[in-house]
């Protein structure tokens, strides 16, 4: 089978992977509410095509922080790609290069951030970090990151602990032998090795590493030392957003974890035009959480984001076929940006704007 | 299995359960509308998360009339434990002081009120009371509760009689052998234990012995009779709020009585909004009908709930494991909310306001 | 099986009648949207409970243009119960006087109106008529039903020929042999008799006798015919009702014929707000479609509704059980309505007011 | 089986076409939600039936762009009858004529527009067009259309490239060998004729051909080659709708290509009030896609549509039947819209206005 769609990706990677880490990778948190309205939230809105456009040359490119992308797209931060293909983060970061996408490398990775940068030198790549207790080597992190060309630094504000993922507690989830965060002490991750019934080895290590008592004061001693610029992600509030700005953030994600965390927590979709109106226009807001087509992103760039991150399909392709697969996903859903820009009438990204979008059901 | 949720305990007590109980226990009255509405009310509203809020110490505690809890949550009144476990009431009542719940015991426990209250003695507990034509019989329970150190009472309004469930119906549902209102002579609910074909022995008894004549006014008697705080269950209207007020209530309990009553009345969650608008802030409200997940209690607290009750989800534990089950279930809610209040980013039950939550879907 | 709902009365009828007689009764027009819709719309409203009221004596009774009945109830005129029973319309008769119900016999009845109302001398009953092209047979109708008693004349006014039923054209519908209108000469029904494949006898010979051509200005030459009270039944808009008003018509039916003629036409229940909005408060409006619970019932009369009729469940029983069958669904219907008045602490019709209801979902 | 409904002819053609072609007719764009949509949207409004109206001699003609129609109603352009049957487009011209409904022809059409011309004489005839890159191509049609007594030109304007439709991306659709567009040069349809693994040849086909460059400032070349009124297919918008009417345009029709090009558009049905408001009363707008009875019909109408075009059930009916099946679907649509007519009391075309309709749900 040819993949035609994001879901066929997911189709062949699912008959490839093991179970456990296919539940790993799909499994949101609870009873996995938020995770489902994530996919259904982009049907909320209908798009409205003009008609009797130039569309012999839609552009999809653009700029972000500086960086040059064929699309507004990143690779969200996930986990240990290693769970998903021996090539692990070297290929996602070559599959991004290849289609001028952005890599936004996991703390977690199974790969070196060094190691992820030679995969792809040159191409735009950023670094996601939770806050560890352990501030040291947080600061040592953000050290190799400049060194190693990231350009921006992604803060995750929406896990003071890894949320309740029912089916890792069914699967006593736990990191295989031998992989392990390959850019921390492997003492500080040796509690997601292993897990009691009923138990995930993540969430445990989650409760023991990360800082549950960082504030928005905190942002400072971060700030302090690099230069790089900081990324939020997770705000779903028009009052985060507005403290974000407050505090000199550079960008945010308005993102639910791909309903990982908190259940209940709405889609980001929903989410994402209180965090646009709440900040200045110069602002990039970001967004991911169950971005499955082309359409689905123009949706995303004309409620007011500036890109939008995608995930578990990353890895699907990067699970059934390597870096090729990865490369495919990528490809896939920026043909299917273009292939909607040009029968949307809306052939710059500029077009896309609010105009492009009606209610459904109409009001 | 170990539950993981609290439909994984039903799933286990069904699994113990003779269906007839089982039946008895999560019948609701005609065709179910109003118990179905109440799981499913929980999904009108969205949880809005905070971030960068020091979440290292999440307190659920409260007070509660006076009583000390671990969380805003009781067990909520129900009849006959001993269908669900043979330690009946006092595995219930020892479940609820180790999980700092407050329980609320029905005036047709399978077990005296002085030998529930043994088993956990200095635990909170209510006393919940139907209004019997038999006021000797009433008035007497009243000074056991008093002495046996029940803090207030529970009058349930939405009962003139039991609503007419059609599984008890089909089943021709009789108390079993054996099985008696502990705490009211025999004769009294001798009804409830025959039942013809197509009939109900439960409603049976109600129509015999509750008195369907009391109004606002009678209120007065009881009042006479006790210093105990009186609190109403079953109230779901603005105007039954206010008359409330005015007849000098210490609390309600906003409640459908699990839709065992009117087929047809709103779910619980639904009913709350109007009914903490129209009494003082000071007055407490509690809800009860259909909690399944402590990011329900958080919902509900949201929504101006002091507490929230919990019934079926209690006689689940208690029927697979006893005290151990029902604790379990106790522990898990608890445990639940805490999750929700930290992944939410409001750490202290303040925090669980109406900025807490959104409408789903979107207005 | 003895049935506790009105929905198994259906079930054993089924069981019992002929494939395409069933069809026949059950079917709606085109895609039987608006049937369908009849069924839901009552869960459009929620039932708001009042506490402490005194629920020892609800009383369903009223009268309805002069006669008594024991529930604001009346059997829906339906053609040819011989259909369902050899008892046929007087049994039917009998069920109704028995349980307090008005009876609104069909021109299409399987007995004559006299020996209708010979089977339930004293009890109350209305006739239904279509406008027939000849004249003459409606008038000496007419007649004939005033000296038989009936208290009202029924026109049905959303009937110019009978709706596209598919079921019927499937099986080919005609009345089996033997089976006539008996309150007409036969030459006037005999295209109800057979049917060419794909088509109903019904539809055809509503198409050779149903005039077509009547409009408001008609009514007088009906009227100066009779002293009966005039009905108009099938008004679904408050233009029509205020029309109704002006040509001085004494009660109206809300009611899309059971879903059998506009497919796509509103539930009736949703409707009857603007109707009962247009009429001055002293006209009776009265509904039908789709009621199937006493709740249904007391929804009706919160939304202005001085009665409701009933159809197809009355054939249901009727089909299985004769006299007592239809007795049995008429004796439920106002069980489950004072059922609903106790528990919903409105024991009185007045009470049934629009505060008895809430919008669901909620606005 | 005699088809008593649309949708019983798509089962014939079903049973008789092959799979790869029934798909190309049935398939639309994406995850054809928009294909879908279209069948939906008609359940969004409620027939609102006016009673005592004479409906004796209900009347569906109307005039369209000067042609005298039985019925409001169009065939809808569609590429490549021949797939459906041998007798193709001149089968498709004799149904349309002998039940007064106007046909447009497609500029992909199997039979000449003079063939077509010849299998009706008389009857009222459109032509569709792509904007060609092939100027010349286009111009000649255009002459040939004038000569053959075509009425009017129908330039599709929602099709710069054909839409990503993955059923024939799956089934690596391309026109089976000897089938081709009689009316152009073989040369321009070829890549029509072959397809690689996961492409479609008419997808390839409109990359090479279609002119992605059109703009409203061509519409000027296009009207100084003919008198023909020009009528654009595709507005979805009302800012396009009064570019439309300040470029001269002389229809339009309301539509989203059947749900094949852009998916995620909104239904026609819904977008067809911000058209009508947008333009002047007397030009007329049209609307397709999705419509299955006379009772959409009628709801267009009365949403301000001069007329509805129905595509994919002709296709069935001319699959299943060849002309007579064509005529069969036809004569069913107009045999509906009199129905419900006759029974909504609304029996000429002026009384299909916005009263007829109502909101579902209800406000």
């Amino acid at each position: 089978m040819v993949p035609l769609t994001l879901a066929e990706h997911g189709t062949l990677a699912k008959a490839r992977l093991p179970a456990v880490i296919w539940d790993f990778f799909e499994g949101g948190a609870g009873a996995e509410w938020t995770a489902r309205a994530n996919l259904d939230a982009w049907q909320r809105h209908v798009l409205r095509p003009r008609v009797l456009v130039d569309v012999s040359a839609p552009d999809s490119g653009t700029e972000l922080l500086g960086a040059r992308l064929a699309a507004p797209l990143g690779v969200a931060p996930m986990a240990y790609h290693r769970l998903a293909h021996p090539d692990a983060e070297c290929a996602t970061a070559e599959a991004a290069a290849d289609t001028g996408t952005l890599l936004v490398a996991s703390i977690f990775a199974s790969r070196t951030l060094e190691q992820i940068a030679a995969a792809a030198p040159g191409a735009p790549r950023w670094l996601q970090l939770y806050w560890l207790r352990d501030r040291e080597a947080l600061a040592a992190l953000v050290r190799r990151a400049e060194q190693a060309d990231y350009r921006a630094l992604v803060l995750t504000v929406d896990a003071p602990k890894v949320g309740r993922r029912l089916r890792d507690l069914r699967n006593a989830f736990a990191l295989p032998p031998g992989l392990t965060a390959a850019n921390l002490d492997p003492a500080l991750t040796s509690a997601a090795g292993r897990a009691a019934p009923g138990r995930s080895g993540i969430e445990e290590h989650s409760r023991q590493q990360f800082d549950t008592r960082i504030t928005w004061a905190d942002l400072a001693w971060l700030r302090a030392r690099t230069t790089l610029p900081l990324v939020l992600k997770g705000v779903l509030t028009a009052e985060d957003a507005r403290l974000a700005v407050e505090h000199g953030v550079d960008a945010l994600v308005v993102s639910n974890h791909g309903g990982r965390q908190l259940d209940g927590a709405p889609p980001a979709l929903a989410a994402l035009p209180e965090v646009v109106d709440a900040v200045p226009a110069a602002l990039p807001v970001l967004v991911d959480g169950g971005l499955r087509h082309g359409a689905d992103l123009a949706k995303a760039l004309a409620l007011g984001a500036r890109a939008a991150l995608v995930g578990r399909p990353v890895l699907w392709g990067l699970a059934h076929g390597g870096a090729e697969g990865a490369r495919a996903v990528l490809d896939l859903l920026r043909e299917e940006l273009l292939d909607t820009m040009v029968l949307a009438g809306r052939p710059t990204l500029a077009d896309l704007d609010r105009t492009a979008l009606g209610p459904w059901p109409p009001h």
